[in-house]
C-alpha cells in the first residue's frame, strides 16, 4: 500500500533541492493518487503557487470537475488559509497533514474547514503527525538564516 | 479618473453573460490597472478560478514577483476565505469589496487579512458599498432558482 504523506513528503524534498520552502501534496481518490503538487513559489514568483493549490489544481483537470468529492488530501504541513479555503471550495472530503504550523493561531484553519457558515462544505483535518515533515522544514529555514 | 470597482463591475458582467457567478477584480499599483479577473470556475472546472486568483495570478506573473506590495484590489463580493489568503499571500496593501458576504461568519475574513498570526503581512479591509455589486448577484441567483 502506498503511504500518502511519504509521498508527499518526496514532493516536499524536491521543493527543497529547489530552494523552495519544502512542502508537497498529494490528492487521493479511491485509494488512488490523482494528482501531485509541491511548492514553487520562488520559481514561479507566484504567491498562489503552494503545493495545495498546484494539487488541486491538477486533480480538478483530471477528473474535469470542480468538485474534488470523495477525494482527500495529504499535505506535508497544516495549510495557510488560502490552501485551506481551497481545499474546502473544492469540497475536498479529508486533509491530512504530517507537521503542524506552529504560527497557528485562533483555530482558524478549523473554521475555514468547516465550521464557517462561508463554506456549505466541511473537510475533515487530521494531524497526522510525521517528524520527518517537520524536519526537513527545520532544515530548511536553519539554512536560510 | 478611472472608477476601479466600475471596472470590477464590468469584469462582473462578463462573467455574469457566461452564466458564471458575477465577480470580478482588478489588481491597481500606482494609479494603473495592472491585471484583471473574473471568476470563470464552471468553465474551467477549477475549483481555484475565482476572480480574485486569476487577477493575482496575472499581478504576479506581469510584475514578476509574488510580492505585490504597493498594489491594492477592487472586488465586486468580499472575498471568501481561499481569496483573503492569496490576498494576503500576495501582500496586497488594500481590498475594497463592493458587495458584502451574507454569509460571513465570525469576522474571519479580517482575521485573516491581518489579525492572525499565520500571516507576517496586514491588509486593510475596505467595505466601498456599491448597490450594483450586490444587485447583480441577487438577479443572478434569482434566474438560477
Amino acid at each position: 500500500m502506498i503511504d500518502y504523506m511519504e509521498k508527499a513528503y518526496s514532493l516536499a524534498k524536491k521543493a527543497y533541492k529547489k530552494g523552495e520552502v519544502p512542502i508537497g501534496a498529494v490528492v487521493v481518490k479511491d485509494g488512488k493518487i490523482i494528482s501531485t503538487g509541491y511548492n514553487k513559489r520562488e520559481k514561479s514568483q507566484n504567491a498562489i503557487d503552494h503545493a495545495e493549490i498546484i494539487a488541486i489544481h491538477r486533480a480538478c483537470k483530471r477528473l474535469h470537475s470542480w468538485r474534488l468529492d470523495d477525494c482527500d488530501i495529504y499535505v506535508t504541513l497544516k495549510p495557510c488559509p488560502m490552501c485551506a479555503g481551497a481545499i474546502s471550495n473544492a469540497r475536498i472530503r479529508c486533509c491530512y497533514y504530517g507537521a503542524d504550523n506552529q504560527n497557528d493561531d485562533n483555530d482558524i484553519i478549523e473554521k475555514i474547514m468547516g465550521e464557517t457558515k462561508l463554506f456549505n462544505h466541511k473537510t475533515n483535518l487530521v494531524y497526522d503527525k510525521k517528524s520527518y515533515c517537520s524536519e526537513i522544514l527545520t532544515l530548511f529555514f536553519k539554512q536560510k538564516r
